[in-house]
């Protein structure tokens, strides 16, 4: 496995593998690196002939008082997973070699980021699409993979990408949980013994939730309210926004018309502290149609905006 | 020579092109393409194996109240000129190929764009930002050209390019000016006869700049001052903005202390409308020292700060 720690090694090697054609597959990360990160490796070593990491802990997508210094960091550790999951090359810059003088430029993504993380986290997402842009630049993946946990994320670049026309195809990749449901992250080492326990509050909410989703009449104010109430359940947990949006584009929908009106993709997202850790996770909704019993365009016309109460063949 | 109208079109064109490892030289233009913009072509075809033309007209850099509606227009007489030159391929887009939709994303630079055209454009450069940074990634050009008759948009592009690691070498090239010094600019044709041999005050301002920076003592408020009162002579003149400055950070100097004192490469920008046709052209200042008689340093800092006045050694 090569390692590249400068600008110059990278595009080297990233030249070198082109010159041969090779297709190039591309996982940006924070590094501290979990089965969630490994599960993009094997993705991209699935697509592409080359697999390439990045670890990069980006001071500018952390706020003023979030967590860049106690970010949590474990080279050896994050080399030897990388290698067993078969990455061709680890890309390690040190900031000074990512920002050798104070970047001018700024790369935003209006509307996307005016919500959720966007909202809690001014500047996050800037940060982000800066970060993201350089390193697209300096590897110029054929593809890219990212995690639908920070989903949010997914849709920025996925706009930057289309906006911008970049080359590169982003490939999402699936929420990937401990046994009792918790959505891997880096962050979750910060957790006490007690907040760790009591956590799994976040995953069953979102489960419940899309149960309560196929419920007769259900609408986003009653179902962000009942996934609020499950996890207040938890007696540390401190909810800094639990909403339900369209997907990708983050659209706000009504709070009050029943979901079945809705035929867009909808998030739910999620963000809630336990002490100082501050968790995110989220599920996209997907209405599970009972195919037997599917009733025709006219029947539904028959009874516009009202009645599915009674309907209970169009939801599961 | 090869013309694309489609991004897809465009993509696979460069793929062959890069699949034989050729080198590919990118002049991006507005179109109505001059002499100037043949220069570009000109040095394109002697770094590259291909040279790329694009001519876009793009919307987004124009304020509200410029000439985007009557922004010249002839491709039959374009595409003459750059088949004459050797172009290989022209990448002529829609405004609805370009953008399909509205772009949420935006790319802007900070400081560098704060002043000269920037200041008096109002979103001019994000404009030119987006769509060069489209480019860059449709055609993934090795060198792109660029006049310097937009010498801030040459600052900008440069900017972007560092701070994004985009991997493209940004090659500036020389105004070209008509015979009496008018700097070539597809909106030249908007000037009525009296106008036009008006403008030729501008280029001739610039030149006698160029000596009366060499003057002892001269500073940047009198300097701006002189060119101000020669490009006043004409009649229809009137003047947007003659500014002194640092190049390429386009930093403001002292407008008080003598020019000597500076050893930053000065940018001298003008902006002059004629009518409704507002024409700019600038020039970079050189000092031209008199190698047989410069001062050692010992000498210089016997003096500090003044007494250039009577050294005109220093100076031509």
């Amino acid at each position: 496995m090569i390692i590249c720690r400068t600008k110059e090694d990278l595009k080297r090697q990233m030249a070198a593998y082109r010159k041969v054609g090779a297709s190039i597959g591309f996982v940006p990360t924070m590094g501290y690196l979990h089965e969630g990160h490994a599960s993009l490796m094997r993705k991209s070593k699935e697509q592409n002939e080359i697999t390439v990491l990045s670890i990069f802990v980006n001071p500018l997508q952390f706020g003023p008082n979030e967590d860049l210094d106690r970010y949590p960091k474990d080279e050896a550790r994050d080399l030897a997973l990388a290698e067993s999951n078969g990455v061709d090359a680890v890309f390690l810059p040190s900031v000074a070699e990512m920002y050798p003088t104070k970047p001018l430029t700024s790369l935003m993504v209006a509307q996307i980021t005016d919500r959720l993380c966007g909202a809690s986290r001014p500047g996050h997402f800037d940060g982000v699409g800066l970060v993201v842009s350089k390193l697209f630049h300096l590897v110029a993946p054929d593809r890219a993979y990212f995690g639908m946990k920070d989903a949010q994320q997914v849709a920025v670049i996925q706009q930057m990408v289309s906006d911008l026309d970049m080359p590169v195809e982003i490939v999402p990749c699936p929420i990937v949980r401990e046994p009792d449901g918790l959505a891997l992250s880096s962050r979750n080492v910060y957790l006490s013994a007690e907040q760790r326990s009591q956590a799994v509050v976040l995953s069953q909410a979102l489960k419940h939730a899309s149960d309560w989703y196929q419920e007769p009449g259900m609408n986003a104010e009653r179902l962000q309210a009942k996934v609020k109430l499950h996890i207040s359940k938890a007696s540390d947990a401190v909810i800094d926004y639990v909403e339900l949006l369209h997907y990708p584009n983050l659209d706000a929908l009504s709070q009050t018309k029943p979901l079945t009106d809705d035929s867009q993709p909808l998030l739910l997202a999620l963000a809630v502290k336990f002490g100082a850790t501050r968790l995110i996770d989220n599920c996209l909704l997907e209405r599970t149609e009972v195919q037997d019993y599917v009733q025709n365009d006219d029947e539904i016309e028959a009874a516009p905006g009202h009645g599915y109460g009674s309907e209970p063949e169009l939801c599961r």
